[in-house]
C-alpha cells in the first residue's frame, strides 16, 4: 500500500469541506479591504530562496530542494512573503499602494508532530508602497476581521517595535550581542522569564534589568533614550492611534518582549494570540504574525518600496475551529433525488433542472434500491431526500423528507426548489 | 534581479481575478452533481509516481523528482488521478460511490511553449464505486456544465471504448503490435490520417483498411467480430444511452480513432475538443479528457474498485475565455471611499461599515490628494468612488461617482449600501 509522504496529509471531504469554509470566510474579508490576489509558483530558486532577507544559506537545511533536469537549483517556497517580494522587485510600475492576499500552501523540512506538518496553509496580506502605520492598522483590522468571520472571539494581537526593542537592547549589549540577546528574548513563551534572565545573564548581559526593563509596558515612553528607541517609539505610537480609527484598539496589545523570529522586520512587529486555542485544550502558539519589512525589495534588486504584511496559520485556526465542536455541514450536496422502481431517468432530469438553478443534486449511480439510497444519502449528511416514484411521476409530486427531522411529506415537483432555497 | 523558475508563472491580482472566476464556477458545477471536494499533498513517493498505472520508470524524466533530507524519493505530482486512486486505495471504507472533485497544480518537466507550462491548473472530477455508464455520463454532463458556466459553447466530446479499438487492432496486429498501432493512431490530430496510414503500413500493417475501420464511425455495430469487441461496443453504446438521459447526447460524437495515451483506461475514453478554441486562434487542442479505469485502484493495493473520471485543461479553457475578449471585471473592489482634507477618519470609519456588510472597500493609504486617488481608482478599475469631505460630513451625505460613466451625484451616507447593492 503506497502511503503519502512523511509529514503531508489527505483531506477527505468532509474535513474539505470544512477547510474551504474557513479560507472562503478569509479570502471575503481580505477582499473587502481591497486586498487582491496574486500567486506565484509552489517552488522558486535556490538563490532566491537563500538571499539575504530570505532564509540564508541554512535554509537547505529546513525545506525541500531539488535540481530540475537541466541542473537549475530550486525549492518549495517556505512562506508566502519572499514569493511575493520577488514579484514586487521585479514589477516596479504595479500601481502603489499595491495590496495582495494569498492564500496558499508552504513546506517546510520541519520534524513533523501535533499539529505541525511539512505541507500547510497559510493566508498573507501585505501592503507595499504604503509606509505608514495606516496601512499597518488595516492589516491588523482585516487579520482580526478574519478571526471573527470564523467565529474565533477570544484573541489579542501583540504590537511591539523592532528599532524600540533594539534600542533599548543596545543600552546594555554592543551590536551583536543584541542580536543575540534577541534570540532568547523570543524564546520567553517557551521558556519563561526565569529561563530567559538566566540565559541572559549568562552571556555576560544585566538580564534582570533588560527583562524588567521589557516588560514595563507603556510606561517606556517616559524612559527613552536613544533616537533609535525614539523613532522606534513614534511608529509604534502612530500604529496605536491608527488601530483606535479602525475600531481594533481593544484587540492590540503592546508588549515590548515580543520579537518575532524573521530577519527581515524593520519596524513594528506583530503577534496575534488567541486565548480559545488555549481554554480549548489545543496547543496552538500564535495563531498569526507580521510586521513591517522595508527593506526587503530592495534586497532583491527592486526599488526602495515599504512594505507590511500579516501571515494567518490557516492550521492552527482550523484546530481551534474544530475543537470548538460547533456543528459543521457534513456536505455541500442538498438533495439526493431517489427513484423508486423504473424512474430512474425522471430523477436524473428532476437532478438536472435543480442543478441548472443552482442547487446540489445527487442520483443514485449504483442500481440500489430506496432503502439503501437513503442509507448513503444518511452517511454522506446530505439534509434532504426526494423519493420520485410511480406514484408520483402519475401525480407530478415529489416525497420530500428532511432527513434530520425524518419528517416526510409530497409536494408539487414546482414547489421543490423554493423549499430547497 | 530574481526570476521565477523556467516554465513557471506569477499571476497578478488582474490575471487572479479571471482565474478564480473561472475555477469558481467549475467548482459550483462539480458541487452541482454532489461531486465532493479532496485534497492531496503537492508530492508523492517515488513509488507511487513511478508504480504501473501511474507513470512507469521514465516518469523520472518528466517530473520534478528530488530526495527530502532523510533520503525518501518524492516527486511533485503530475496529475491528479494518482494520488486520489492512492487515497480511495488506503481508504477501503470510504461510502460508494465515492465522488470527488480537485482544482489544483500539477507539475510537468515539460518543454515550455505557448500554452504549454511546468506548473498549471488541472480540475478533476471522479466516481469510484460504480461501474455503470451512468457515472460517466454523470461525469461528461458536468464537464459540458463547466464549459458552458464558463461562456464556452461550441464545443463536442469524442468518445470511444478501449475494448473496442484494442479488438479492431487486434484483427490486423498481434497484441505488442496492437498497442504499438495505438500509439501511431493517438498521433492523428497532429500529423493527419495519409502519416499514421503510412506509419501503420510501415509497421508491416495493413494501414489502409485499419483506418478505413476506425472512421467506419457508427457503422461498425454492424461489424463486430471478436467478444472483446463485441463488449466494448455494448459499453459504448450504453454510454451513448445515459448521455441522452442527462441532456447532453448532442454534445457527444462517437469516434473510434480516438486512443487518450494513458495506459490506464480501460472502458469508455473521452476529449474534450473545442471549436471556439480554433476559430479564436487559440491552438489548445483538448480541453479536457478522461475515461474508466477500472482496475488502477486494485494496481495500488487497494480493492478492486470500479472508476471513472474526467479532468478539464483549465489552462486552456482560460485561454480560450481570453481569446473571447469579452469585457471582465479587473478587481473585485467595489468602491474607494475618498477623503478631501482632513476627513480621512470618516472614510476608514465609513469604510468598515461597508466592508462589515461585506461590500469591498478601499481608503487612501498614501496620504494623496483627491485627484491621486482618483487616478488610483481609475487604474485598478474600481468602479465607484465616493468623496467625504468636510461639506459632506457637515450634510450626512456622500458624493458618488459612477467610474464608468463619469456621472456623479451627492446620496445620503445611510443610502450608499443600498445604491452599492
Amino acid at each position: 500500500m503506497y502511503q503519502q509522504p512523511k509529514g503531508t496529509r489527505d483531506f477527505l471531504p468532509q474535513e474539505m469541506t470544512l477547510r474551504n469554509s474557513a479560507t472562503e470566510k478569509i479570502k471575503e474579508v481580505f477582499a473587502s479591504y481591497g486586498f487582491e490576489p496574486l500567486e506565484t509558483p509552489a517552488f522558486e530558486t535556490i538563490e532566491l530562496l537563500a538571499a539575504k532577507g530570505g532564509g540564508g544559506e541554512a535554509i537547505k537545511n529546513e525545506i525541500y530542494s531539488f535540481k530540475d533536469l537541466a541542473g537549475r537549483e530550486l525549492g518549495l517556497r517556505f512562506d508566502l512573503t519572499v514569493p511575493a517580494a520577488r514579484v514586487l522587485a521585479s514589477n516596479p510600475n504595479l500601481p502603489k499602494p499595491f495590496k495582495r492576499y494569498t492564500i496558499d500552501k508552504v513546506w517546510r523540512y520541519d520534524n513533523p508532530q501535533a499539529g505541525r506538518y511539512r505541507e500547510f496553509l497559510q493566508a498573507d496580506i501585505d501592503t507595499f508602497g504604503a509606509a505608514g502605520q495606516e496601512a499597518e492598522a488595516e492589516c491588523l483590522s482585516a487579520a482580526a476581521g478574519c478571526l471573527e468571520a470564523l467565529g474565533i472571539k477570544k484573541f489579542y494581537i501583540r504590537i511591539n517595535n523592532r528599532r524600540l526593542l533594539g534600542g533599548i537592547l543596545k543600552r546594555y549589549a554592543k551590536e551583536e550581542k543584541a542580536i543575540e540577546a534577541m534570540r532568547v528574548i523570543d524564546k520567553l513563551d517557551k521558556i519563561g522569564e526565569q529561563k530567559v534572565e538566566e540565559q541572559l545573564s549568562g552571556m555576560g548581559l544585566d538580564g534582570k534589568k533588560i527583562m524588567e526593563t521589557l516588560l514595563s509596558g507603556e510606561k517606556i515612553g517616559e524612559m527613552l533614550e536613544s533616537a533609535e528607541e525614539k523613532e522606534g517609539y513614534v511608529e509604534l505610537e502612530a500604529l496605536v492611534k491608527a488601530c483606535a480609527q479602525y475600531g481594533v484598539q481593544e484587540k492590540i496589545k503592546v508588549d515590548l518582549s515580543l520579537v518575532r523570529g524573521l530577519e527581515y522586520y524593520t519596524g513594528n512587529i506583530y503577534e496575534i494570540v488567541s486565548e480559545e486555542g488555549q481554554e480549548l485544550g489545543v496547543q496552538v502558539g500564535s495563531v498569526g504574525g507580521g510586521g513591517r519589512y522595508d527593506n526587503l525589495i530592495k534586497l532583491y534588486g527592486g526599488q526602495e518600496t515599504p512594505a507590511a504584511g500579516i501571515s494567518l496559520g490557516v492550521e492552527r485556526l482550523i484546530e481551534i475551529i474544530k475543537a470548538q465542536k460547533k456543528e459543521q455541514p457534513k456536505t455541500k450536496t442538498t438533495i439526493f433525488m431517489a427513484n423508486a422502481g423504473e424512474t430512474k431517468a425522471e430523477t436524473v432530469k428532476a437532478a438536472q433542472e435543480l442543478r441548472k438553478k443552482g442547487i446540489s443534486a445527487e442520483t443514485d449511480l449504483m442500481g440500489r434500491k430506496l432503502s439503501k439510497q437513503i442509507e448513503y444519502a444518511a452517511a454522506k449528511g446530505i439534509p434532504f431526500f426526494a423519493i420520485i416514484g410511480e406514484k408520483e411521476i402519475r401525480e407530478g409530486t415529489v416525497t420530500l423528507r428532511d432527513m434530520k427531522s425524518g419528517k416526510q411529506e409530497t409536494i408539487k415537483q414546482e414547489e421543490l426548489e423554493g423549499r430547497l432555497k
